[in-house]
């Protein structure tokens, strides 16, 4: 891994930005703002032709003057400017870069050539790079992140390759109301030297990767993909969307990336042929590659359903019939155990309905390890997890006309619950999905999410996230 | 309207509780100060066997003592108890009441014995009454909801009707998220008495309900269900998810509510008969109510699509033509005045993709209305609506190294594009849907969602409203 081109973008000790300046409208300008107020741990070195100083650290005026030759160079410049550049950077030995700037295939034939060209000097001077027209990488474990996007974003175990740069950065802010986390995320841009295979093949020898998502435009070298993830997928499960096989998302695909996509059905064939599960939104992509990440996988597609209302209960098992799970009438063995744990309104036979709140250690840490312990039954999905929101709700309209309990005495009498049940994955070898109309304002919430135990905001999300853990149980086995 | 049954229901100027107490643990008590909190301007009388007060209100002994017919009666109690308040309540010439006690038909023969008895007294003393095993109503704008539920809810124009609860309640949270608001919600339960055709009449009705949305386990009446359907679907849109169609779904709904469900394809003629658009999740059900409700519907299926960001536009784009969708190649007049506003690396075919944050006013302004006023056009997507987080989130980490204008200055630029934003679906008849990966802590999201134009979390799911309006316009007009 170590040996991989990729490895010294991504663990730089040294980087040299061009196109950072002391004026904030300028995107340079923001990339280093982010990379210093990120707390990356290198040295930085701003490359700008008449500044001394920028942002307070002392600039060079070309490359070819820097103290070292920099582990990295990120060159966000007008597009006629990049060449000189990255010659002058090669000439100071720099074999790294990531190119931001836009203008090169994406937008016609004279883009074209400057690609070609840029291709040509780095090839001269052994330089590998990511890019033209991408946004970045992230890798918050090393506090890396040089994009334009300073939003939060804690270490996970999701990779990322991505054609659009959007992908990686401003997602994030969707990404963080579920706390899903990246290992080490790319935007590859046009993809002229390094591309979403290379990527795919570092991202299959990190440790760190549990899963991998791709967002694709369009395969240039679609038997190279084949190869490579195809022996990653033997390991590590991998999420795609492609974008690229219909008539308006292919012209899109070409003006943004220059991509040449091909038809849907080839692209299915693809996938299929190399392990790789399909997704069709950004949203499916990243929750899927969550599931898959976090849990163990289920040995087949019997899923048991717990809830206190029945509408999600009805909502999960509907879902899971139409995503291929089976929702099996528990055994009358099983029946009868639940039936001592529950009202006389609930019901036992799957979904399990406990018809309104009650102790929650029969929701959380009974009901499941009894049902979980039967050979009969692959996974659980579980709707409703629930802390202080509700109690504050309750205790907000109550104050005025009742005494109520300090929410701490509360929470710790549920929360040893929640202990147990974010252990049950692990404990049963079995995939647990919850989902909740809660976000992490919510106490349990965040704490189950926190736990890597995926927690989706409506309930056929989870039975859809379920569902990939099956399908990718069945690649790994080779159904 | 007024002369419907449920509309004194949803309008009581009184209403008897029965089943509150001053125990915060009984469901009642926790209704009634839900009912209070929640600032309900009629009177309320709680209704309770051996106590004097109840949170501080004068309780009678019995539904005989109370010194009025209330409006409407809610009961929760234990099954058993029901029969008899309910005659007491007949007695005292209570016609309407609310039966949320469990424990009927859904639990089987002997529930069903006691569902035929509490619809006989009903009927003796012309009660009309919604459940039981339902979780009561919520009326926004009249200060009712003595559901136990205290969520946020703002008036709005999406009416509910729904066999679950949950889905009227818990799912404020989730609703939230985006001001999704009621004009007024029903839960059924079993549909003993008033079910959901009722509802669906009464919704048809109301001049606040814009748009319908149903969650259906299975219907009684499904012949009465077409009829009043069909007319109401003339007038006002709705949308359904139906999930006793599976073999888990039906298993599950019958034990939560006792309903026969139907075979998946029996339903799907029957919403088709009666044009309305079927959905497959809730957050779909509630997601395109909520453009139903707020957008003019298109004259035909061409779209547009403008974003800042190339992975979006192709996100969108493909999700188009995956929804049936077309999204044309612009004529060559409309890109030449496009060309004038967009950067070099900006594409103007359509999608139009600015490539990066240019003056707002172009985004928002300028350029959706040179492509709205174009007659080939039938509605606009738009991604990347966004305020303060982004400004907030550079301002935080510029602030030690660069002197940072204040925010206010800056949005008082951007808005004045926000509010001619939120105007082009009124201006041009046409509708306009939003999407971004911020949430309403942003205060661009806030405000385009305050100002009834949806903005979706992500793409794919603006795109499937904007096919819900387009499923809904080629209803109207019977294609």
């Amino acid at each position: 891994m170590t040996q991989h081109p990729l490895y010294q973008i991504m663990n730089p000790h040294s980087v040299a930005i061009v196109g950072a300046s002391n004026d904030l409208t300028k995107m340079g300008t923001i990339q280093l703002l982010n990379l210093l107020g990120g707390k990356y741990p290198g040295k930085v070195y701003p490359i700008h032709p008449q500044e001394e100083t920028v942002l307070g650290l002392k600039a060079y005026h070309t490359a070819r003057e820097l103290p070292e030759p920099a582990d990295l160079a990120i060159l966000t410049l007008p597009t006629s400017a990049v060449p000189e550049v990255l010659r002058d950077l090669g000439e100071r030995g720099v074999r790294r870069a990531i190119v931001i700037s836009g203008g090169f295939k994406e937008t016609g034939e004279k883009g074209r050539e400057l690609e070609e060209q840029i291709v040509g000097i780095a090839r001269r001077y052994g330089i590998r790079f990511l890019g033209p027209n991408c946004i970045g990488v992230i890798h918050p474990a090393f506090h890396l992140n040089p994009t334009m996007f300073p939003y939060p974003h804690q270490p996970g175990s999701v990779g990322v390759a991505s054609q659009s740069g959007t992908y990686v950065t401003q997602i994030l802010r969707l990404l963080a109301k579920t706390q899903i986390g990246y290992s080490q995320a790319f935007s590859v841009g046009n993809g002229a030297d390094l591309d979403l295979v290379d990527c795919i093949e570092y991202l299959g020898s990190d440790p760190q990767t549990k899963a991998i998502a791709l967002y694709i435009e369009g395969i240039k070298r679609p038997r190279e993909f084949i190869r490579v993830a195809s022996r990653v997928t033997l390991e590590k499960p991998m999420v795609a969307v492609y974008v690229g096989g219909t008539e308006a998302g292919a012209r899109s695909s070409a003006s943004h990336t220059g991509s040449l996509s091909g038809p849907d059905h080839l692209y299915d064939a693809l996938f299929r042929q190399s392990g790789v599960i399909r997704a069709y939104s950004v949203e499916d992509l990243y929750e899927w590659a969550w599931a898959l990440a976090s849990l163990p996988l289920p040995r087949g597609r019997n899923m048991a359903i717990l809830t206190h209302s029945g509408g999600p209960a009805s909502s999960l098992a509907d879902a899971c019939n139409r995503f291929d799970l089976n929702v099996p009438v528990f055994s009358e063995r099983l029946q009868a155990k639940i039936r001592q744990l529950l009202p006389a309104t609930g019901s036992t036979c799957n979904p399990v309905d406990l018809t309104f709140f009650i102790d929650m250690t029969v929701l959380l840490e009974k009901l499941p390890q009894i049902i979980l312990e039967d050979p009969a039954i692959d996974g659980l999905l579980i709707h409703g997890i629930q802390g202080s929101s509700y109690f504050r709700s309750i205790a907000e309209i109550a104050k005025t006309r009742v005494k109520i309990p300090p929410y701490e005495k509360v929470k710790k009498i549920f929360f040893s619950a929640m202990e147990a049940f974010v252990r049950l994955p692990e404990k049963y070898g079995k995939p647990v999905v919850a989902s909740a109309f809660d976000d992490r304002e919510d106490d349990a919430v965040a704490f189950v999410q926190d736990q890597s135990l995926p927690c989706y905001r409506a309930p056929e999300r989870a039975v859809r996230a379920m569902a990939a853990l099956c399908q990718y149980a069945e690649i790994r086995s080779g159904k």
